[in-house]
């Protein structure tokens, strides 16, 4: 009987609901649970490894939810009124109707896709000594160009159609110069075909900033999934724009102020106020441009490959953030610059330094073209991320380092953010106020 | 050279990397990664079956620490004051301290202990008719006297000393259910051993609430494990009376008028309102508990089974969330309820419905004594829980379902909190007001 207790003991209470049906009475010995504890540890300690919570962020969405329902209603609208106006934005993009600036730089960006395919079209063909000149030119001119642009043209209002048209100039930079790199790796193991126009388009518009002569392709076109993205796109758009609009402006505004007069306490204060905002809007903006749009895109060209960010939440390193956030640049980072550069011999400290060199140049002139505002605030923000990425590998690590992560997240941006609204509210409003 | 592109092309970058070091230049066919896009799916989407969000749960405990301190500091300070009280508390169970209704009732508790150890001492040796019922009454006069003393004792500020000393009686009447309940299968195995009174005060001590011979036991005492719990368990017991006292009791002052006026759309802003605080509140008290508290008893007693939650989080049902979340309470009802009946033959949905029954007795229980107002929210809160298990796993599943179970504990509990405080506030305080 004593060997029978045992067996019972070490069943799990699972199988032990099954023996129940039995309905043999002589067997009681068998699957009366004498016995009902084992030893283990809770979930929620390190030492269980466990680590499925998905349901928290379930959680997450339906607290944001309500939260953002409730301030929206009922505090917000109190203190400021509506302020919500979605078509301010189209009107920001498309300010002076007769010369509409950003779009005319959008259109004018099919030149250099055309320039760029002819070029390789001719290459296939024929190779000169001054193709790599020429190229470069090509490339260097997609940067330059808007910039000059931008900053020739006078208008103030050109900040946000500054930024989304100079975005898609460094977007279509990128893609021409991965364009051109792997073309010229092709001709080198002899697999030189320049592809038609269509191609060429199919590039520019896929979610990626790496070329290769044939993607991927996913085998149809999900309607429920792309209605679900295309909802999710248009739905966070809107709440994008009424987030900045209801709850961020107004918050920068009123710490114009204490940052004006150098009020330290109230400095930190209007920070901490801001910096709420500003990490959900960026959330949101994560979601929304990339697994919303880019996966909206994707489904829409049959594009297959949906790696658009890794699990960067439970990244436990700086390092290891950048790497997993936004994969089509790091991806792209790494086939075109990174391992290029350990390809000539480059140590890999430098090598990664010179990425966060290149990625601080375009925060830089994302941020300080539109505005006309050259401050290098964007720059450090971007080179500090070394010391730092260095200063978190090196004292923390597991979830004290996810939580350092976190908070760099959190406060970092906030930093930059008010740091160029108050040189420009300075600039362009003088000591007044 | 083509079948060294391809396969070039379907290694990892990871891999690729390593190849990099190899400085054959004739060899370079094989690592230009002409091709670096592979057919995948977002981790977000739900075709990826990815679920690791560690970082989610680190992102919330930061938002939630720097949420409460912020609000705490900045906005709930210059609306009511500084409300904190932590003497309130321990004054509240030890009102008027001639009698300490709330500790005497506590260390009265021990003569059931020992009535009980004493009766299975004797059951181990001899066996008579009366038995059962004997030991029956012992276990009614465990709920049924302290509830009597409370009911008889007039004085109303009670209510938090009445609750906490109530539920140690519930506590202990499950406990000694178990005890004799095992004790007595022990016996029908003829393994019949009454073991001495250090062991039975470990099993009243042990965060378990089902009686077995032999506990298993963890090697060591950690330390360093031991006093992070300890901190954790002073910290979160500070913040919760903290939260309390700050901010939901304001809250819920607040909310009396709407409640007494019937005024529907500001009671529903108005629960809206203390869903936040109530829901916050509660999380707090199951880490504060589940892990904190019980972690640290079991670790200082050497305990070996830390299982007292499971991950109710990514519940996607309601009886999933009833079965995960306190497993103590859970392994009782299982052992010593749920399947004894099953093995006298009743259905499960019955015998399921039972145990919803007996938790609503206990629920309803500790919440009308201590308040002297039998009101039967909390039993109705209960027993609603089987019709909506019910609804929930009939038309909902996966992220639905888990995100139903998370907006009625959301909602739920506070409309059942405000019942109460309602109830209670238009009894004691009259149509004043």
């Amino acid at each position: 009987a004593d060997g029978g207790v045992g067996a019972a003991a070490r069943e799990p209470p699972e199988e032990a609901e099954d023996i129940y049906t039995i309905k043999n009475q002589s067997a009681v010995e068998c699957f009366l649970p004498c016995s009902c504890h084992d030893l283990q540890e809770s979930l929620l300690s390190s030492a269980s490894g466990y680590n499925n919570y998905r349901g928290i962020l379930n959680w997450c969405v339906v607290m944001l939810v309500s939260t953002i329902c409730s301030l929206f209603l009922l505090l917000k609208l109190y203190w400021y009124g509506i302020l919500v106006d979605p078509i301010q934005v189209v009107k920001l993009f498309l300010k002076d109707p007769y010369s509409w600036p950003a779009a005319c730089l959008v259109i004018v960006s099919n030149v250099f896709i055309l320039v760029a395919l002819y070029t390789e079209r001719r290459l296939a063909v024929v190779s000169t000594y001054y193709v790599p000149l020429f190229i470069s030119m090509i490339l260097l001119s997609v940067v330059l160009c808007p910039s000059f642009i931008a900053l020739l043209y006078v208008c103030v209002c050109f900040t946000v159609g500054g930024v989304l048209s100079l975005g898609i100039y460094t977007v279509l930079f990128l893609k021409l110069y991965s364009y051109q790199d792997t073309n010229r790796w092709c001709r080198e193991i002899r697999q030189a075909k320049a592809k038609r126009l269509t191609h060429m388009y199919y590039f520019v518009f896929a979610p990626t900033l790496c070329y290769q002569l044939n993607f991927p392709r996913s085998p149809r076109i999900r309607k429920s999934f792309l209605m679900r993205r295309l909802f999710e796109m248009l739905f966070f758009m809107q709440l994008l724009v009424g987030l900045i609009q209801q709850w961020m402006v107004p918050t920068i505004q009123n710490s114009m102020k204490p940052f004006q007069e150098m009020d330290f306490s109230r400095m930190v204060e209007r920070l901490l106020k801001l910096a709420v905002p500003n990490h959900l809007i960026w959330l949101i903006f994560f979601y929304w441009f990339f697994h919303s749009s880019m996966n909206f895109v994707a489904e829409l060209l049959q594009f297959g490959d949906r790696e658009f960010y890794k699990d960067w939440w439970n990244s436990e390193s700086v390092t290891y953030f950048w790497a997993n956030w936004n994969i089509p640049v790091h991806k792209w980072c790494l086939r075109h610059f990174y391992k290029p550069m350990l390809r000539k011999g480059i140590n890999k400290f430098l090598a990664q330094t010179a990425v966060f060199l290149v990625s601080a140049f375009f925060h830089e002139y994302l941020v300080s073209i539109p505005l006309k505002m050259f401050r290098l605030w964007a720059f450090m923000g971007m080179m500090a991320q070394v010391p730092l990425a260095w200063f978190v590998s090196r004292f923390l690590n597991g979830n004290y380092g996810n939580v350092a992560v976190w908070i760099s997240l959190i406060i970092g941006q906030p930093v930059a953010v008010l740091m160029y609204v108050h040189d420009y509210y300075v600039t362009h409003h003088g000591g007044t106020t």
